[in-house]
């Protein structure tokens, strides 16, 4: 099963990357408001039901695909 | 206007980053297969319609947010 998984940071969280991307962007032209920089994940995950493959990803994220911390994350299972 | 893009490794394209990932998972043993990871960016678009904000997006995308050799984007602009 085919999954999407979308880390950002959290709010109020230091985005040096996003801080980045808005002031080149604002220096090309282009008049842009906040930007934030996280990761997108596609992973082949085994899972007999979109349920199953979920629990696992949330196991993943919790152990290694995010920091919790300072991190959210949001799952897309592809039907 | 709220616009999310994502930047990924295009097929093909050698993602070191996502080959961490995978052997990182399974020794964790999540029986996993593929990952590929890319960035996600969140950006605040000064745009009157979806069509303006999709047209900026998509300069911003050639001239900075990716590379179009070897990354291929989609955009999400919110409703």
């Amino acid at each position: 099963m085919r999954v999407t998984v979308l880390v950002r940071p959290k709010a109020g969280i230091l985005d040096p990357q996003g801080e980045a991307v808005e002031n080149s962007l604002r220096q090309l032209g282009f008049p842009v408001g906040e930007a934030r920089v996280g990761r997108v994940i596609d992973l082949d995950v085994d899972a007999a039901t979109t349920d199953e493959a979920r629990g696992a990803i949330e196991r993943m994220c919790e152990r290694l695909l995010a920091n919790p911390l300072i991190e959210s994350y949001e799952i897309e299972v592809a039907e």
